[in-house]
């Protein structure tokens, strides 16, 4: 727009010239002085921030990353700036895969790629990130103009596809496979892939992507009356993959699209999707920052402001063959990682005894209690379901009744998927 | 800008028609074309959503409110609708703050009040909601640009003010006793304050007002490490108030201007504050709505995903005078508004066994476990300090040490106080 004025106003300085009468030139002049308004107000409008070459520490208004950058001198992270080097992808870029993709974009992630395949429409205003005007636009072309205004050092891959399509799926892929953004990287081209879909195929073509790559996942999800959500850690062949133990809720196949055609709709809220985007993408920076502690699974019960936490082991008869065969891997290396684990933490407790404590002074007679919550130490030492989770989880009791925690997760989940596939069939 | 430029097309055809010399009209003819051009560039751009007069829960694409509506549906809120009667004040649009009232706008809540003095920075950008472009304007103008495009039926106030200043305090509290938006509501003109500042001062302040009118609050609060934060519910005369036991991570007075001059920042991320924005807001809708249970104090520690809960007693000597005289109206007042709870809960008891289950059958062998959740439970059944909170609260094993909870608290808050004005008066 500023092009066109500018010639606007080439083209009038040359008709003033033209013309012999001057009488003729107060008109011109004042379409002039319309012309100089217009372009201040075309300059005024927001110009982008340029892109920003190294993450400074420095403590300046005008330091997008300062605030980031004192993690480290905050002791919290040792590096920072590795972030950069990392690549995310965001497999549905709704409630809470858009507020994600947001968070990870104001982080500094180096390289996000986004799939969907929907449009915005003024029914997702209910949910963060996405404005009224955007409505039509397709959701990965919407998040890609809001990210990369946000954040340019971001380099964002966006792909408008379905990946429950067999072209989808093999294009999803192909995308993770691809290492041209760091090719030293082991593995596939992405650090982890996050799953924000609302619906069970979804889930499935993330999992089987995801079991065949070896690729690390974390998926979330938010119930249909909106007050509930989850995250959940899944690492093939080490726990329990989408196919050994779907919840309950997501395994039903009620998704927005068979709601919607029924004249009925799911509920949410901006803020359980808030909630389950900013537990999900903390994790995510625990999960490649190396700080922390990363959740197994991760439960928030909104009414009650719980949040149950459990671990669930692999399925050894697990339907999908890709998670038997990272099973078969993951024992053939558990021993010799097991050893590594253990030499390191021998190490670290080794050199901390030689340090002097960093305090020695206490004036505010600070202390430290036993930091093992109870609650979730509870949950983790056995395959019992935590008290919130009876409703996402189905034969909770189950669970309880049977003796051995080991082989109780093994038989509970046959059953289980049993009792899934009989009620898919009906 | 289409004004303008609708002038600048009359202002032309007017020339033309001066004109008596024919070959001059071809080169305004031109410079017609351009106008015209720019005319509907300027109408491609973003048109924002007209306002909607009733709140529907019809299931179509253009309707914002569908997914909020189906919570009636899904028997979470009884009448959703009555978000529209509510006004809530939030204090300070810092990363709390902001996504706080993005998603009220969202929710479509009747009115917000909007407090700030501070402008939007570059630095800023690691947190949700403002823009880069955004950058330089004042953040109640900022905000209130951002939210009336998100919902142009939310009513917006914003205040640019200090309300640590004399004439800012003033002005505060008018703005929260001004009952125009709802003429017949009881007590003040709002019905929540929402604190989202960062600093110790600005948290007094919002004490002092809430204390003055007996009004209910929510305080929120990140660490200055960005990986811990909380939410507190304080209703004047039941619960402690700030003054009578603030947390010590907040009474050191290291706030983020002081920190900034030394040339050093407090760390933050956009998914901790996400996280507590969301915890807040959800319970301020649970509040407003009257759905689930508000959590009188809820943690968040994201290194290890853990969520302390407690409860907290006002304490009798507090130095806030406001604060003593609304404990005292309270004592006076409880016995009835026990009485009356109790007799409506009879009555809940009483229809309940009056109406037949809603689910005879139960083909999934759905259980209900028992809901009292092990942690929070050992928390507020004493005043002991729950796993999780050392950092923020000092002496914690003060409150283990005493032996009857009752007389602990008031004692402890005295020494504690004494404390802070002795670590406030070096």
């Amino acid at each position: 727009m500023e092009l066109e004025l500018k010639e606007m106003l080439t083209d009038l300085e040359a008709l003033k010239q033209s013309l012999s009468d001057p009488s003729h030139r107060a008109p011109l002049d004042k379409l002039q002085l319309h012309v100089e308004r217009l372009t201040n107000l075309v300059k005024a409008a927001p110009v982008r921030r340029s892109k920003v070459k190294d993450m400074s520490a420095e403590v300046v208004d005008s330091n997008p990353y300062s605030r980031l950058m004192a993690l480290q001198r905050m002791g919290i992270v040792e590096n920072y700036e590795r972030i950069r080097d990392f690549s995310v992808a965001i497999v549905g870029i709704g409630g809470v895969g858009s507020v994600a993709a947001e968070m990870l974009t104001r982080c500094g992630i180096g390289r996000l790629l986004l799939y969907d395949y929907d449009k915005v429409e003024l029914a997702n205003m209910n949910r963060l990130f996405f404005r009224p005007e955007q409505a039509g636009l397709t959701k990965t072309d919407a998040a890609v103009q809001t990210l990369s205004d946000i954040n340019p050092d971001v380099v964002l891959e966006s792909y408008t596809l379905n990946i429950t399509t067999v072209q989808g799926f093999e294009t999803f892929v192909e995308s993770l496979k691809n290492k041209s953004f760091r090719p030293s990287k082991q593995g596939s081209g992405v650090d982890l892939v996050l799953s924000c879909v609302d619906n069970y195929e979804a889930r499935m073509a993330v999992n089987q992507a995801c079991n065949e790559l070896s690729q690390t996942w974390l998926e979330s999800g938010v119930s249909e009356d909106a007050v509930s959500g989850h995250i959940q850690l899944l690492i093939p062949g080490e726990t329990a993959c989408f196919a050994c133990a779907p919840p309950l809720i997501v395994a039903s196949g009620i998704d927005e699209r068979t709601l919607k055609r029924e004249g009925v709709c799911a509920a949410s809220l901006p803020t359980t999707m808030g909630v389950v985007a900013g537990l999900l993408v903390q994790n995510t920076l625990k999960f490649l920052l190396n700080f922390g502690q990363v959740s197994p699974y991760l439960g928030y019960n909104s009414l009650k402001d719980y949040f149950p936490t459990m671990e669930m082991k692999p399925n050894p008869q697990c339907s999908n063959v890709a998670c038997v065969e990272r099973q078969k891997e993951y024992i053939l290396v558990k021993p010799a990682r097991d050893a590594a684990a253990k030499a390191k933490m021998e190490v670290a407790a080794q050199s901390t005894a030689e340090c002097p404590p960093l305090h020695v002074d206490n004036d505010w007679n600070i202390s430290v209690l036993d930091d093992s919550p109870l609650d979730s130490v509870d949950a983790r030492a056995s395959d019992t379901l935590p008290e919130g989770l009876t409703r996402e989880l189905p034969s909770a009791d189950e669970f309880l009744k049977l003796p051995t925690p080991e082989a109780t997760a093994v038989d509970d989940l046959e059953e289980l998927r049993r009792q899934l596939e009989a009620i898919n069939s009906t």
